[in-house]
């Protein structure tokens, strides 16, 4: 598949780049249907949100854009991965501040998902890996992803999705998912990112468009037990949609009409590829 | 400078490595003196340990020195960087099992450290980044390093390092240092690493070594009030050795005898550069 770093077609980096050495950097994971990257708006605005916040130089949107329909291809469904990060500077955690940043665009195969598992429901398990408490990454789309590496290291096929806690135990997100509650009277509820998790575009769409559909959404933590007396329980990610969760461990959950609404509203609105 | 990407010759990597995309790998940084790596044991040691605790196959010892060996040169005093990968594999956290690790060694320039520090002391300020608490990464010279970036753009000449507290307000270590305190009755005490942290090689040989100069250290949690109240106060890493810390921003420390008798000991056994 394609790559492009800083618009040159290649397959390497060099070894001294910041992304590697510390981590130094974002990215972002978009659905490419008939080329078209999905949720485009959303995937640049957080991309732009988190060099603000890590002190990264902006990304040249017209140019990115450029870049991703270069290497977007025309397959019905494709992924195009963004890697921004820092570049490249001597040793030390001390940035050079005339370093240029590194630009990856890169398009990548459409992954296996069961088409199944998004009408069905997901199995899911829990991780025994905890999410640490880190206020200034929260939220971020960051590369330095060794708690979902070693947590999506616990099951094999077994599960299509972990469920994370972090350290004070509260419920966060999957391993590469963010979660969404049905309550018995219907609200919904997403659990508060502020601290730890990665606040992903898909949530962030259907944060913004539950009121349309005549839905009360609130962003609070999320507690063991808050989850298990929810009615209906799904992931989300740009790539896989929404998936309801159909059994969490032991427990059963029902792929229920809030699930299904949401998911109809998504497709709808062109966001599922 | 020389870079060794599984044996060969390179400045690249490819943009696939799992080092690059999540940070899912570990690093060494070693004084070179004559080409020499200075408490290479320790560095290998600490290597194969973390390997261990990230599920990463374990190095090959032999051929990790030999490597080290073909780039060190010969120059009065270098460093070698090691950094270990999961290597390549699809998109997504979880590892190919069949996939072979990356292994990078790469001589770099020594960095223009003031020998004056060593002997009169470090200018240190507080970090207003924390670190998080996370015990199943704890100790590890990982690449998930965003935390010290961040640290260290707090500053830019006027300090020598910075010190870094965790999410509970515990005094934890510098940006790229290992801390050490030499309280009122002699005792040293070096911040507990369990919860967050580097275990660095040097502090590893200073613990080793302080019964056979006739001194206790303790390894336990730190908090300001203790570290305010300490005689002494020091940083370590295996490029630096030991500085004694002069001043933390207002409050003065003086360069006591203690500090100068573990110093004279590293320098004795050959572990400074």
């Amino acid at each position: 598949m394609t790559i492009l770093v800083n618009g040159l077609v290649t397959t390497t980096l060099p070894v001294a780049d910041r992304g590697l050495q510390y981590g130094d950097g974002l990215f972002e994971t978009i659905a490419l249907r008939n080329g078209e990257p999905l949720l485009w708006e959303r995937h640049l605005q957080r991309l732009t949100g988190g060099c603000r916040r890590l002190g990264l130089p902006p990304p040249d949107a017209q140019l990115l854009r450029q870049e991703l329909d270069q290497i977007a291809g025309t397959e019905t469904r494709a992924v195009a991965k963004i890697i921004l990060t820092r570049g490249g500077s001597g040793r030390g955690y001390r940035a050079d501040p005339g370093a240029a940043a590194t630009r990856i665009v890169q398009r990548l195969a459409w992954p296996a998902h069961s088409e199944n598992i998004a009408q069905h429901g997901a199995l899911v398990c829990w991780c025994a890996m905890r999410l640490a408490r880190q206020p200034r990454l929260a939220g971020l789309k960051h590369l330095n992803r060794l708690e979902q590496v070693q947590a999506r290291a616990e099951w094999q096929d077994e599960y299509a999705e972990g469920l994370m806690r972090d350290s004070d135990g509260l419920v966060i997100e999957g391993t590469k998912t963010n979660l969404f509650l049905v309550q018995a009277d219907g609200t919904l509820v997403t659990p508060d990112l502020s601290q730890s998790g990665v606040a992903g575009v898909m949530r962030a769409q259907i944060l913004d468009s539950t009121a349309a559909l005549g839905l009360v959404c609130r962003v609070e933590p999320v507690t063991v037990g808050t989850l298990e007396s929810a009615q209906e329980l799904f992931l989300t990610n740009s790539l896989i949609g929404l998936w309801p969760i159909r059994q969490l461990e032991a427990r059963q959950y029902v792929v229920g009409p809030v699930s299904k609404k949401i998911q109809a509203a998504l497709q709808a609105a062109g966001c599922l590829a």
